[in-house]
């Protein structure tokens, strides 16, 4: 079983690679077992070809290691910090994807101007704050966590309508049913957010698509009535 | 015959990643055999990769599914409406491609701004309206195919000179004489706006080349006495 | 001799598609035996990956195809122009690569805006009249290579220090020592526009880089005393 | 010694290619053994998918070519300037990275808009200025590892802090612990530069992060302190 999520962790987290979305280490993939209570995320460090599926480090949810010898990510307790609020996150990726982290830096939202959004994303994926020098001081890695968390509740979206955020002078973390999952949003974001800046140099006030239009195309995918894909065949 | 088209759209299908063209299974190419009345497209969220002649599925022009294992692509009612509407269109590509994207985003229709352009379209690629409330509510892919129809129609051009449009909010559809073909008329439409974008950012009030150079290059490929290509020799 | 020849120019013409300066069949490029009076070129609409020596199509200086079951480019008579008018023309390559694309058709000129430049052209990459009427219906690819030949001769530059140019609406044309290094230029050439589009986001006003700094680099590549390389080693 | 340096060296000049940092032959890196006293560079003008670790040029500390039977790259004496200014640097590379360059071509810093940039930049990138006529006309590539020194020391900044610079006109050199930290330096350098254009876009008067975000991320990589990979394990 946790065997099972280590090679998914791993296979997800080599793909980061490929997709396009990483350079050199900057990045990491988690997927959680819920039933075993047990998660694993990337080692720090380590390059993405040689991360063979032991090389994962599972950590409780309390945040120890509980098996793995390598030091586990430095992102680690902003992973953690995710899972242990929102119980239908299933897996969580990061990374510096150029584009996503272009509206992170410049601390704008990427509002919904297409239906490629709207297939993944419920509006507007939202910047969240930076954190506060004392926060910084205290423990970076989890007020990380903190934030994000703030933010979604605040504007009252939960992980699954909104599986990305954006955070101000760092870069996006995505969510997903498991890891593969939120590295596919990973993807999305990254495909969205170079439209958008493509789309804002085209037409500098654009505004969000029509709502109703927003609303069919998020629930062709994912909606109780959902008729995208295989799943229902 | 039926098995050549399914080979065939199957090809264009598996091309569409390495063209640079889809993320995911953000894209769909179809076919269509005029003499036997069948038609065949990709099944829905199935990886480009993984695609073989079989998996294709078979319709008739009434929109049944003759033949296949799995449920066709989500945006098969679109197609079926063009195929019914033109008998000159004999393949269709949808791709969420980056740049031509956000030209459909943006609501701008693609000038035609140099021979690259004119090789292909015959003059500006055109923006097809949103859809109603009403019609996303009644038949959001079905519509889909109405709009881009009437908008041809408005404009007194056909599929075969205008093989591409841009619809508002959402993508690109491209046509051609079979599956391969609408796929590198996608190729083409991407690369056009592509350059699009760059020649409006160095010169924002751009207009469109002389309608003479216009002509010539288009007639050149796609004329009565075309001389491009081995077709003639 | 003249299978070397046609071994060059079929490589050069492979080179093409791996160079990511073409899309589908986009470009081409000749080179010329002057001791056998013989050039040879890609014929047209083939795929690049198919190309073989034996399929590139020999011509003589006068425009006959002496050798080659296929139809040349529809380029051939811009080539043959250009080969005319200039002693000092080995190859010839054209592409409507993306950025050195997007200048020609804004009809800027690509100012020398760093050493990448100067080191391969001296001065800013001029641009070429679109043809008029007249031309375009008499022999298009004909007066194409007409107006680049004036160009040139206008500005009393040699297609040795300034071997590309900008087709207005079009796209550009490079020179070289031989197929391969015509190519080379081509490479060179996009790589300064798409350094160009982004120095002239940043900086909408920038000039042209210093004069003595512009010599230094040219001539350290391709004057007398160049020392760049192992040539003179 | 000398032996691991020279695989050393030619490994990081063959990643160059794969990296997209370089196009053509536009891009050298070298290394230093310092207890040796010897150091080692790319040949001039040598393709990169060809080179072995016996073609690296080994030179001395006073410039004199030790070993190797081709010529040392024309940014020779650049190198040696800064291997003899600062014991710190390891290794150094040399591209023309589009990105980057067009910050270097502009003349503008590279200021410090994100984590990633933190990461691996303590603070702004700065510009170098242009060498004067006299300088070009002296020793061109002695005199550009001069201005380079002497920025870095006006600036109070340390190469380990402070591993790139942009030359005005020119393009960025950065420097590493060895030959491949150096180009980590560039691959890391290139996605800010990248980033920094995009963000810039969407904001043009953006400012720097928050120098508290700035020390932290700077510091958890590089400080003593560190907690980024598995060096402490």
């Amino acid at each position: 079983m946790i065997d099972q999520l280590k090679i998914d962790v791993c296979n997800a987290n080599r793909a980061l690679e490929p997709s396009g979305l990483v350079k050199l280490t900057w990045g990491n993939v988690s997927g959680i077992d819920r039933a075993a209570g047990l998660w694993c995320i990337k080692p720090s460090g380590v390059a993405y070809s040689e991360l063979k599926p032991e090389d994962m480090v599972v950590l409780d949810l309390q945040g120890n290691v509980v098996e793995g010898t390598y030091r586990p990510s430095s992102d680690t307790k902003t992973h953690l910090h995710l899972y242990q609020a929102f119980e239908e996150i299933g897996g969580i990726t990061h990374t510096h994807s150029p584009y996503a982290t272009v509206f992170a830096q410049a601390g704008r939202e990427l509002p919904c101007f297409g239906t490629t959004h709207a297939d993944h994303f419920h509006g507007s994926v939202p910047i969240v704050r930076a954190l506060t020098p004392g926060e910084v001081a205290a423990d970076y890695e989890h007020f990380t966590g903190v934030a994000i968390v703030e933010r979604l509740l605040e504007l009252g979206l939960s992980p699954t309508e909104m599986p990305a955020i954006l955070q101000l002078h760092h870069a996006p973390f995505t969510f997903g049913k498991n890891a593969m999952d939120s590295l596919n949003n990973s993807i999305a974001l990254e495909m969205c957010a170079q439209m958008a800046l493509g789309s804002l140099a085209l037409h500098p006030a654009l505004g969000s698509i029509p709502e109703y239009i927003l609303e069919k195309h998020h629930l062709r995918k994912h909606g109780p009535g959902a008729y995208y894909g295989q799943g229902k065949h």
